[in-house]
């Protein structure tokens, strides 16, 4: 059957994340028409000469075909591991009519220009769909002409660096991580293996906590892992532009109302959008006290920790009792040189992606996609590293001033 | 490994309406402790001399091993089929602790004594597995010294009348029905086939309504089917045993917290326990206009049709808006009879069962486990066949005046 082989086989092969902020947008920003755009940092690759154009109209038409079936609506609805009955019951009934907006896909200098534009409340779900997609067409475009046996040794290689990544991950048993690959995978088997063995390989341990995508921790039954993103803040800013006032208020603004629908469960905040130094000036000092934690995304993350607990400290909030999750671009050793420097001082989680999933041979190209427009307003990130900084050079420099920005750390993304 | 092979594989290989049932009893009736019996009403198999009994305890020691799964507790907590939220959260919370309580097994007269005793709210969970694993032990016993081929001819002969039925069904755009036959089939591997296969065959008329199987239900994204079962009446009944009016009116009062707790979207009364005629007598007139319907189990279901036909014009309802749902030892020709005689009058719809799932060529058995005792007290069923009665012949008389029974019909179970 045709259907077996498209590579997106499910409107729940994407991040758990995906459905928190979608009940959030659902709920508080219905009338928010947004455009996400994708972007390949990995500039060198010339994507439109490797992945065939027919080929990737043919996928994303197909994830435009899908709705969520029966059981993923029981499943998402019945969600429980973050507290009390976060998606409610017209959230659900309202996933039950969502398929996939329109998407403009065009050649431009030996790259793709890919957009998706629609109400945020729909328009959200293509993000992660769309780069699993072309990471897969990718990887598959990268050994179409190897044997079968070069393929599988291929395949075997990974296996062998991921028995090696488990027998280190192992000799630290205070050490819990998560798989954040969905997005920057090989392809849907391979995650799908390397989340079945990670489930069997530390069954005793228990160190593997979950994957944030939510397919496979149906498959496993394995806890959905999710925070949110940065196009909450981005939008919103976007949405206040024009007063600077209101620019900066904005990503309180979500915080507050994030609280009041999750409340503790799912209370880490991220705080790169438009850097965390400002986000550390603003955070209140009760959120501070009540909120698990925040997730490090971008920048130096060992500086980053520092000036949390430095934060922490400042306010008399015991950082012991609070969380880091780090997400930028892990691998073995740094999970283990930040546990190593952090673990006894606050509590540290990882979520592991492109190097967990996409760690078998083929170069990992490093691949975005994120809101570019919401109602007509051109938006903006900054993040702690001005290497994934996203929109044009003028806003960067007027939202810079706005959030009286002034890190200088820039590390081209590897991944 | 090991556990592939095991009959049970999961707690929720079960009906759905022992969860229905499992909510209610754990809210209501946390102080019960209940035995449930099985019975062989095939008198003429002397079952143990066919199944081990060594294997018997290995399956059902097995099925003690399960616990719900994460993913399970999301479909069952996420359940949205029949109205707002059904199951509650600290009913979820609960199912994580439940396992299957311990069984006593004795050989007695070629037969097995199986019994089941433990709180009502745990308990009530080893029904259909008991009766999945019996059904496919004896069917294993049957076949194990047939070739390969000849086991494959069999399951081919099985899937050819299931292609006969469909055709036949199809005829009747209008004929809806379920799959009703966990607790008979041949295997699991056997009912799996018939869902997928139904699914697929009645994926444009949408026949095929759903399943009572909740694994296959959430593997094959279709709907939970699922009402109540005579065990709640026999066990309050039993707890009244004493007063013959407080025995009589333990009926409605279960029909009364039904309603409380599921309302309109599970409002399908069984009224056969202690004979139809008692339940038409006494089901208040406003029950009859608001709750969906009722479900014919026992007896002749022409005579059933007509008195509930009878009892709604009494009341000036009309019927149309009414359904029955038709369970009680289905096959192709009885469906498509009553279909032609009353799918004008009232709306049908069909719980298929051991014809379903258990047509492949050895002669199905009829058997049951039922609850014995409660807190003490021995139990009855009357139903509208004396030949499904159940409870010593003493309570069985004593419990015809109670509810002024005076049913005559008697008819062997083939199945």
């Amino acid at each position: 059957m045709k259907q077996d082989k498209s590579i997106i086989q499910s409107l729940t092969d994407t991040d758990f994340y995906k459905f928190t902020m979608g009940q959030f947008v659902w709920k508080l920003f219905p009338n928010v028409n947004v455009t996400y755009g994708f972007k390949n940092r990995t500039k060198e690759v010339p994507l439109a000469k490797i992945i065939d154009e027919g080929q990737l109209r043919e996928e994303l038409d197909h994830a435009r075909t899908l709705k969520f079936t029966n059981s993923e609506l029981h499943y998402i609805g019945g969600t429980f591991e973050y507290g009390n009955r976060m998606f409610s019951e017209e959230f659900v009934n309202f996933l039950q009519s969502v398929s996939l907006p329109e998407y403009l896909l065009e050649q431009s200098n030996d790259g793709y220009r890919l957009e998706f534009s629609g109400p945020w409340h729909f328009a959200i779900y293509w993000e992660t769909l769309a780069l699993s997609i072309i990471n897969e067409l990718y990887n598959r475009a990268l050994t179409k002409d190897m044997t079968n046996f070069q393929r599988n040794l291929f395949l075997a290689d990974g296996m062998v660096r991921l028995g090696k990544k488990n027998k280190e991950i192992k000799r630290f048993r205070d050490l819990f991580f998560s798989d954040f690959g969905t997005r920057r995978r090989y392809s849907r088997k391979h995650q799908d293996f390397i989340v079945g063995a990670l489930v069997e390989e530390f069954s005793e341990t228990k160190q593997f906590l979950g994957t944030s995508n939510v397919s496979l921790a149906m498959k496993y039954g394995v806890m959905p892992m999710g925070t949110s993103a940065h196009e909450l803040f981005m939008v919103t800013a976007g949405l206040n532009d024009g007063s600077d006032m209101a620019m900066q208020g904005s990503q309180n603004q979500i915080f507050e109302k994030w609280w009041e629908m999750y409340g503790y469960g799912l209370s880490i905040a991220l705080p790169d959008t438009f850097g965390s130094a400002f986000t550390f000036k603003t955070f209140l000092r009760e959120w501070l006290v009540k909120w698990k934690g925040f997730r490090q995304d971008s920048g130096d993350p060992i500086y980053f920790a520092q000036k949390l607990l430095f934060l922490y400290k400042k306010h008399e909030i015991d950082p012991k009792e609070k969380v880091i999750i780090f997400s930028d671009g892990l691998d073995v050793g740094k999970i283990i040189k930040l546990h190593r420097d952090f673990s006894g001082k606050i509590r540290c989680t990882y979520g592991w992606g492109t190097n967990l999933t996409n760690d078998v041979g083929t170069p990992p190209l490093s691949l975005v996609v994120k809101p570019i427009r919401a109602n007509g307003y051109n938006l903006v990130k900054l993040s702690d590293n001005l290497a994934k900084a996203i929109g044009r050079q003028e806003d960067i420099e007027r939202y810079k001033k706005v959030f009286t920005y002034d890190e200088t750390f820039f590390e081209p993304c590897t991944y």
